[in-house]
């Protein structure tokens, strides 16, 4: 669809999005693009794209931001991997992650799907008023598993426990398919509430966490 | 050191571990034991273990249960394994996983030791009066990242989202060894305030367990 591809920013997205453009032998080149791809930080998109030059395509890769963002271009998308990043790897991190696309035509949606297929990605359509909701979604699995195993691991390593161990456990609850075990499902609140008071008397700053999360859990199982 | 093990109890722990004692060629038999091992519901431990005739050594599967639940039994011991576990899967739940072992002297610890060993488990000592803030740090691991997922699956799927495309964002969470990316991580306060907007419009009981998380996040980082 497009034999040259300019990807603004080299950040964790766009160093693996620019490397697998390369793989698939893909020119990652400012000079005369099909398409302008950035993958620059939410606050800077808006700006950046009002600086480009019409003409080619121009999508982001963010997963909050509006398609708005990408005024005056009307030839626009958004392609979001919903993957989490790291430097220390490289394009492979795309392998098997689901993307959401958003664009505003059928011509625009076709465009998106090449993207993300190229990248690797499994796409799915996501209108654009519903992007905020799915990426407080996206934040939730992920960013916030990071603080739960911190939670975690402070609350372990208060009683002198290898916050190491708790790494199978949360491994197995996935492979489980997030089946619900443990003093909760057996209804045992009184366990809870013990939990609470050893929580209040070691670690009292994740008592908060650890309550408002009980009342999710009975809520949502 | 046994010859003969009584397992009372059946359900997803007790099944597990019976089958490993057996893989183990172990006889696992009610007649004349050396040890008996109580994998019943927590509350059920004390008036269970006043049951027992005197002689052999006992010990449960608890994770937040002191060792006073044994009483009067002094040649006793607690071996939690640190997992999650399902019928759906047998001994081989038990490879991998740590476990918590807590005992009153050398003697009672050497035998913990042996038995988590026998079952496939990496042993590490806990102290009785750890043992609660332990298991909390366990259930914050293991049954609040099920509830995570519910609640980013309910966001996902508000938003038209196929909520399996979260779990290859799950994985890799863990994978990356649970380094923080997203909006927090970058100091973007303004897309956390539109996520909680855009969760009140569409899911509002979720909206305090977002805001606990981000708080914590932050708190954590």
């Amino acid at each position: 669809m497009f034999d040259r591809v300019h990807v603004i920013g080299r950040g964790r997205v766009g160093s693996a999005v620019a490397a697998r453009l390369g793989e698939r032998s893909l020119a990652v080149s400012a000079d005369d693009p099909g398409l302008v791809l950035l993958c620059v930080p939410d606050a800077a998109i808006a700006a950046l794209a009002r600086e480009l030059a019409p003409g080619p395509w121009v999508a982001h890769v963010s997963g909050a931001t509006p398609l708005a963002a990408l005024d005056p271009h009307q030839r626009r998308f958004s392609v979001h991997p919903l993957q989490t990043f790291t430097r220390q790897r490289g394009a492979e991190q795309l392998d098997g992650a689901w993307a959401a696309i958003t664009a505003e035509s059928e011509e625009a949606l076709a465009t998106a799907r090449w993207l993300a297929e190229t990248l690797g990605l499994r796409p799915f359509e996501l209108a654009d008023d519903d992007r905020l909701l799915y990426h407080a979604g996206a934040v939730v699995a992920s960013n916030y598993l990071v603080t739960l195993e911190r939670a975690a691991a402070q609350l372990a390593e208060a009683a002198g426990a290898p916050p190491e161990a708790l790494v199978p456990l949360i491994e197995r609850t996935i492979e489980n398919g997030f089946q619900l075990t443990g003093p909760i499902s057996r209804g045992d609140w009184a366990t809870v509430e013990a939990h609470k008071q050893a929580i209040r008397a070691a670690r009292p700053e994740l008592e908060h966490l650890y309550e408002t999360l009980a009342g999710a859990t009975a809520m949502l199982a």
